[in-house]
């Protein structure tokens, strides 16, 4: 199984548009160990020329064109032969828009974050215009699915929340956020890019897992007041902080992973900066933070 | 009146993402004169500060980072002081959607593009989860509206079509396209990426125009049938072709205009090849084509 992490950075990107804190400067002005980033997703493949995409940011075309094994091979082509959705968030979901060029898409997702794109946002028809031009196929939770020539999808619920876009129209459902669980014959990866806090179902996944990248978001549950960008807490914002007694590292160290990724990481997090303390603490765990066009073999 | 070119290209970008035609391949290799592309929008300014941006683009992020006038100078902030909408394409509004970290936004389109967005589209509700986030204002037709400080603008109708969105769900207007006329006290840009045809009144405000910068989109009205790329005539896309007789080239090459540009400009458009025959025709008319990065100033 081949893994491109083609972005890292949680909502917004690293440095974000609006944000002038010292860790999106320091990016901007290009410091050393201060990496700009690109929103989460995944590339992965068993086979080549058959990848599945983990998640479809708003910035998809500038990863697509960064990832050579991603470009077309004919007038009219991809290798993406499949994108899967962990949540409906519009980080994760945007770029789906940014692929309306007549081209045919298969989209794996749960039934509520399908509904929660397909009712109510006539945008998508631009994916609809042709027969076959999107062929969305539900993730029922906890049962494997087959997606592209060599990999197996299941979606384990992660404890979350609906998209901010849907608050007070939808009801909360277990299958709102899950953690994509891809499998080739031998070898398991974890996908969890939004998870409020630990279960056992996650936690029987990652255990067999061979890489994970996992929730990365923010390193102390008031980071966002800290850093006077914003008032909501991580938990509230159905992120499980990384950092302190009780935070999502102490886990992570215990995992056997050969490969232990943080990703889906908030420009407020110290994390993004290598010589900082709490990166310190990352690398002392043996976990990583992962960074745009990273890649590894399992 | 200071002017950046944020992106040059039609939706889709140069390359497109699922286009292998041997333009999308030259310019993924970076051939020398074939410059990649992102998708089309200008930024306008008349005072330090307060950018008024013609277009909002899926690629956003990456055109704001380019370019330093646009970098926050506070922990929360924007220079961008106003978002004008020519038309509801998806490659020229999606990047609202990348602008929803709880900043300010005002939001400057005709009543149709306005409705054709915010109306059967939740997702436009993560711009509205305070009071002020996001600010509407119509355009009115032909009239004159001060936009930004030292900025007003104008929107002429241009000969257009409804988005492939909202084909069968929504009745053409006069509304669904326009030139955005943008004056400062003595100078005058008009940003047209999407016409059709010609007509008076769009003849009328490109005579009196300092700079412009015209629908570049297909060379030729069966362009993308004959690159194997599509079935539809430019002028059905509501693009009016640049080259051969009764072409917008021979309308450009008349204006008086110091400065006239093609921007919007498809992967399919041989003027994207600096070599090319159809490239000398419009340096010939005294035209050039848009490139990311350029700026000018009036």
């Amino acid at each position: 199984m081949r893994i491109r992490v083609l972005g890292s950075a949680a909502g917004g990107g690293f440095p974000q548009w609006n944000c002038g804190c010292v860790l999106c400067r320091d990016a901007r002005a290009g410091v050393p160990g201060v990496l700009a980033r690109t929103q989460a997703s995944l590339a992965v493949a068993a086979e080549d020329g058959a990848w599945l995409l983990l998640g479809v940011s708003p910035e998809i075309r500038t990863q697509l064109e960064a990832f050579p094994a991603l470009h077309p091979r004919a007038t009219r082509d991809s290798p993406v032969a499949g994108l899967a959705l962990a949540n409906g968030d519009l980080d994760h979901v945007l770029g789906l828009l940014s692929l309306r060029e007549s081209h045919p898409l298969r989209i794996f997702a749960t039934s509520a974050v399908r509904r929660g794109l397909l009712d109510g946002n006539v945008l998508f028809r631009t994916l609809d215009r042709f027969p076959g031009q999107s062929t969305w196929t539900d993730l029922p939770l906890g049962e494997e699915v087959p997606v592209v020539p060599g990999l197996a999808l299941t979606a384990v619920p992660t404890p979350g929340k609906v998209p901010v876009h849907l608050e007070g129209l939808t009801a909360p459902s277990p299958e709102d956020s899950v953690a994509l669980v891809v499998r080739s014959q031998s070898r398991v990866l974890v996908f969890a890019p939004s998870v409020a806090s630990p279960t056992p179902a996650l936690s029987r996944v990652l255990l067999e897992a061979d890489a994970v990248f996992f929730d990365g978001t923010f390193w102390a549950e008031d980071e966002m007041e800290r850093a006077g960008t914003g008032h909501h807490g991580a938990r509230t914002m159905a992120h499980w902080p990384v950092g302190g007694s009780g935070g999502s590292l102490e886990m992570l160290a215990t995992l056997p992973a050969r490969h232990r990724f943080l990703i889906h990481v908030n420009n407020t997090n110290r994390i993004l900066r290598d010589s900082s303390a709490e990166r310190a603490a990352v690398r002392a765990a043996g976990v990583e933070v992962a960074e745009d066009g990273m890649e590894l073999t399992l």
